[in-house]
């Protein structure tokens, strides 16, 4: 079966801060609460994720990740108030288009 | 300036034979009529862009690149009839994805 599938990326001045795959980590991260458990359950290291994040940070217009230490917790990372409405757009954008490519799967003949 | 940007795969049975990197790659091939331009222009190895062709030929549905040995070019790559099929479809969704994601960029506010 041949499918159509389109992936977001969304840019600061011509630069990639967030992709599928760092959307995927802050979901894991917001799911668990926690970074190591976030990489575990998608399956890369710890030492990527957060090179993941700082990447993110360090590209978005606000930090996107804040990590905490110590707390009752034992320390963890959690999502900006900025991250979370930046999550919540990618996921409207992203509804939308799948929206669009389902439409468009259905009319391909390839 | 945050911008949102839709990236088009295409699939075959769940696998990816096409992205926009390969795309590109068959444009310059079109335009150069020759891997080695092509490769050259995109500023990838001549190993690397047969390596791509290699792949899409093996994953998708049908040979999109075919090889030419010899003749008056002294041998060439050259896009098959399914191969230009596919290009236009996937110029056409690309089309229609960008006048939404140019609607998105307008309404969006991050």
């Amino acid at each position: 079966m041949i499918e159509v599938e389109a992936q977001i990326y969304i840019k600061r001045d011509g630069i990639v801060f967030l992709n599928p795959q760092k959307v995927a980590l802050l979901d894991e991260i917001v799911r668990s609460g926690s970074l190591s458990a976030a990489a575990k359950s998608l399956k890369i290291s710890y030492q990527h994720a957060w090179t993941m994040i700082k990447e993110m940070n360090r590209t978005a217009p606000e930090l996107l990740v804040v990590k905490q230490r110590g707390g009752v917790n034992g320390g963890g990372a959690e999502i900006s108030e900025y991250g979370k409405n930046i999550m919540k757009e990618y996921q409207m954008i992203n509804d939308t288009l799948r929206k669009m490519v389902g439409q468009i799967n259905v009319e391909i003949n390839l």
